[in-house]
């Protein structure tokens, strides 16, 4: 996540007034510089107001509180997350190769995070802890991702199609947040990719049974 | 865990002088009350002293630290969480159901800890976080009971014998963290039997294919 990058806020919880307001962005940039440098904790409304000169209560004409902020650049960064591994399937027409890549994807982007981005990594463990929205959302994008890989599978002949589709997909969706959840990643404090091949690929071979 | 039972502590890191002392077992019911009551993390080695009359340097001849005691008490509680599903699963002859029963009782157990003894799954989630030795060792006992079922199914005919044990053995042993880890139930903050059936459901379809 580059500093020029527009911070998208739209489907954003806790989001006040017009979407594309310069203001917003502005306010998100600062966030985005003050999240990176002291941590989401430890950064205040009225530091973010103050290093641009507004008021709090300017800031909340965009933004119900601290959280929604948070949950924007939570967003900006787990979105960001999704669309990768969305492109890096893209680039395979094996439904086995492209589950293979949702969980290898999930733990190298999320281990990228934890060592070359400790704050914002901090700022997304926060987000797990108190359950955010943008956690939902991204659990749920990489549901669909998974659900659509296996009706692709199914369809080419490669998968079983015995087994309901929404459990299996479900199932297997949860089964990709051992590598992707940051508390687990703090615990275990290393990458987890041959790990990660060894889930993928027992996920695979229950599809291809 | 009733008080009355005696808390071994043998092969539990940080224990000093006879292991069957009645000395380290009157410090250890009195550290169970302790954490009991306040906590784990409120408790210090000078309360649970002065509880039984003791100086704290006597309790450092059988134990080398608070952390000591916790290892015993949370090999104690994790032991025991062991050994009832290796009961559960001697009860049934077929290597299908006793897979299930291993996802099934982990998320049970955990899910009974956290909402019948609160202050002992806090103690448990420190020992998760701080990675002390009884966790490691609870892991190894799942790896261990899902080998041997994996190796009983694949003598029975029910498993395919085509992957390899080992790495089998540790992603579905992985698998079942998602149901114990009590820093994810502490998010989900529910019973969550049916994703741990789906779940184990996977790793059933992955071995029978």
């Amino acid at each position: 996540m580059e500093r020029e990058t527009t911070i998208a806020a739209d489907g954003v919880s806790g989001q006040r007034g017009p979407a594309d307001h310069k203001r917003r962005q502005q306010i998100l940039q600062a966030a985005d510089e003050h999240f990176r440098l002291y941590g989401y904790r430890k950064t205040t409304l009225a530091d973010i107001a103050k290093s641009i000169h507004l008021s709090t209560a300017y800031i909340y004409k965009f933004f119900e509180s601290k959280q929604a902020i948070g949950e924007a650049m939570c967003w900006h960064c787990l979105g960001a997350a999704l669309s990768e591994i969305g492109e890096s399937i893209e680039q395979t027409k094996s439904p086995v190769e492209k589950l293979r890549r949702v969980f290898l994807g999930l733990e190298g982007i999320t281990w990228r995070l934890l060592s070359e981005q400790r704050k914002i990594h901090e700022m997304v463990s926060v987000s797990f802890e108190e359950n955010w929205e943008s956690i939902a959302r991204f659990r749920e994008g990489i549901y669909q991702t998974i659900r659509k890989i296996i009706i692709q599978g199914r369809e080419f002949g490669d998968f079983e199609r015995k087994t309901p589709l929404e459990e299996t997909a479900r199932a297997i969706a949860r089964m990709t947040e051992l590598f992707y959840h940051p508390t687990l990643l703090d615990q275990v404090g290393k990458s987890q990719q041959e790990e990660a091949l060894a889930v993928a690929n027992v996920a695979i071979r229950s599809l291809t049974a």
